[in-house]
């Protein structure tokens, strides 16, 4: 029995996977909340690049990776898959777990995948800055990078109260040349306007977006870049799963269980899409969405078209939601904090093809510290929630008996959130 | 040409590779400062279980290593080695340039090695608690997940300047259930008479050292674990340069220069004596060790014995060294602070087998800088060291042409240490 199941650089895939292309039904559009209508893709165009709205948009099933960004991607994919020997002894479960190891990205979360790619779509429309929201910083530092490695200026708007409780990830965008900013601010407009209301406001995902979205339509040459929940994200983080298929096959095994964490979207759809053709042969693959209690937009919100953003400079889109002036706890330090779900999710799940829990934080950080001494990675807060799920699987077979095969995504590691877990 | 060189889980060292069988020379025996005879190996049972007394003297070529430290390496070993094509792009040289990345290891570097190593050998003989010093963090959080991992109390003396500059340490350390104090601390005696002549004294690894080593004389069933410098711990850090002479084959290239950065000397000698007898064959091998310019025991240090410690509790070591009331300026924020140097690698360098270069703290921050960027690893400052040294030769391929084969040891990331890199 492999621990680590490696692939070899030519295995990086060639094509992003459109599971669109395969989909038994039809996406709701986004619509434009002026007309109540389905958006005119060039309105997106003020925001992203050209190629990007077109990503949006395709019913292709595979599109072609840009040499330039697969040659990025080597720099650290493929990512090994890892069976946790660890973790399935101190469960004394019969259930076979693998997880899909991300957190060895350069930022140290799968975020890097969408980053490179639109930092590379936007240096070949002529874009110079770009602009962007982060909740716990994985996204932000993720793409500080990719703006550095493909010599763009970033500018980050950072949720005010992981800011404060993070300072390695601004030291993280600094070492790259980003720049970063607490949000709300006093950089924008409505940074301005939500700080004079609320001047001890902590922050939400939607009004960091709101302020890189109005900082992106104030510039020259600036365009907006989005880490989760679009169509385009979820689709360069297909990597993630094609890889995992093939891993699997080398391990000789198929999945009973895939399982994901839950913000926005982007590790969970990067992951559990390239497994939709095998869910559509094989009903009995259960595919779970691991969200946190404290933002639980699919077990608590409702489905239906809502805004992106706090101050509603977003088109609509179809999605479950919790309002888009949901603001999590102030006891939740997580980085799944977004209102709303990808829209591809969103209707996986209200179709039945997938499903979600809500993981309390005290059981995401108990798993966390478990996976940590038995499996030695020190989990992201987010990834956690995920570790928990595998855990409340694995313990049901150990009770059951079943020896079912669980895999899931190790989205990011926690070394710049240790601080989460002392408090 | 592969990226990454990954073996299998049944490459991982079955036995420890002890140099001390293929030396041309005798190594000068530690002393019994009072005496200053050759001390007596009881002595030392006091501080250390007898196994690893016992691996302090043996000339034994291969050790065993037991199939429950085996296991635990499996965590993380065999760690990956990598082409750094980024780097070699950057600097427009025909340099091939590899590294041994051992920051995926549980703790983000090599020290983990030879912490399990010593965890199990001390809990086999009835230990149930440990105490250690550290210096910039990562021997400390190494032994405390070994302790965690085999069920030990550890219990941390940490270099005040550092303690208070890295925190995020002190959160891996208590995540890990260990406890931490900075030293100079009040918890010793010795400590306490520190404090009394220098209130504000920012620690030294020699003074951190008397402190733990007190603690353990003072408590029962408590041994001293020390993370450098000793032969034993050398002997257990050799898995990294046996894995890395396969992964070399695997690539099909022999190195011409080996290189790593150089505190005590434990990732510097596990990664080279394995090449040891590559060397005493083909003496155009060059095997370079990099040290910081503000605390150069080689380059600026005598050849001679020496106390390991400030409060001369230890045995008298013959080494290159500083004096063991040595302590770095206090610009000097990396990890590689000792007075002395380990004495099989200080009697190498002195018969010339291998040699050491000065690095200052701002060269080795820009190759740090550099390798983040291009690389996507940021280096922790200690291996930011041995990343200029690798640079040095490379620009000097690049002048030459000379295709060099540059072999280094990326001891570990510093992704607990981004703070440093700001200031």
């Amino acid at each position: 029995m492999e621990r680590f199941i490696n692939l070899k650089g030519e295995d990086i895939p060639k094509q992003w996977y459109n599971v669109k292309a395969d989909l038994p039904f039809e996406l709701d559009p986004p619509l434009d909340p002026q007309t109540m209508k389905p958006i005119d893709p060039s309105k997106l165009e003020v925001l992203f690049p050209k190629a990007l709205v077109m990503q949006e948009a395709t019913k292709e099933r595979e599109i072609s990776i840009p040499p330039r960004v697969r040659e990025a991607y080597a720099l650290y994919r493929p990512t090994p898959l890892v069976r946790a020997i660890g973790l399935e002894r101190a469960l004394k479960t019969p259930a076979h777990i693998y997880y899909k190891n991300e957190s060895v990205s350069p930022t140290g979360s799968h975020k890097l995948n969408t980053a490179l790619a639109q930092a590379y779509y936007n240096l070949e429309e002529g874009t110079t800055k770009i602009s962007t929201e982060t909740g716990a910083g994985q996204w932000g530092s993720a793409l500080a990078f990719a703006g550095a490695y493909f010599n763009l200026d970033v500018n980050v708007f950072m949720v005010k109260i992981s800011f404060e409780q993070k300072p390695a990830r601004k030291y993280m965008v600094n070492l790259f040349n980003g720049k970063i900013h607490p949000s709300p601010s006093d950089f924008t407009n409505y940074g301005k306007k939500v700080l004079e209301v609320t001047p001890n406001s902590t922050g939400s995902l939607g009004m960091a977006i709101s302020e890189a979205i109005e900082y992106a339509l104030s510039k020259e040459k600036t365009h907006y870049s989005l880490g989760s929940v679009l169509d385009h994200v979820l689709l360069h983080q297909t990597v993630i799963g094609q890889e995992t298929k093939k891993q699997m096959e080398l391990a000789g095994e198929e999945p009973d269980v895939l399982i994901g964490c839950f913000g926005g979207g982007s590790n969970f759809g990067g992951f559990t899409l390239p497994f939709m053709p095998l869910k559509l042969k094989k009903n009995s693959l259960e595919i779970v969405a691991c969200e946190p209690t404290e933002c639980p937009s699919f077990t608590k919100g409702e489905y239906k078209y809502d805004y992106g953003d706090t101050a509603h400079l977003t088109p609509m889109l179809k999605m479950y939601t919790l309002g888009s002036e949901f603001v999590p706890p102030p006891i939740y330090a997580g980085g799944l904090r977004y209102h709303g779900a990808s829209p591809i999710i969103s209707r996986l799940v209200k179709e039945g093809y997938m499903k979600a829990i809500a993981i309390p934080q005290e059981e995401a950080f108990e798993a966390a510290r478990l996976f940590s001494v038995t499996e030695g990675i020190i989990p992201a807060p987010e990834t956690s929630h995920a570790i928990a799920g595998v855990v409340r699987y694995a313990k049901a077979c150990a009770e059951s008996g079943e020896r079912k095969v669980i895999v899931f995504n190790f989205s990011g590691h926690g070394l710049l959130d240790l601080n989460s877990y002392v408090k």
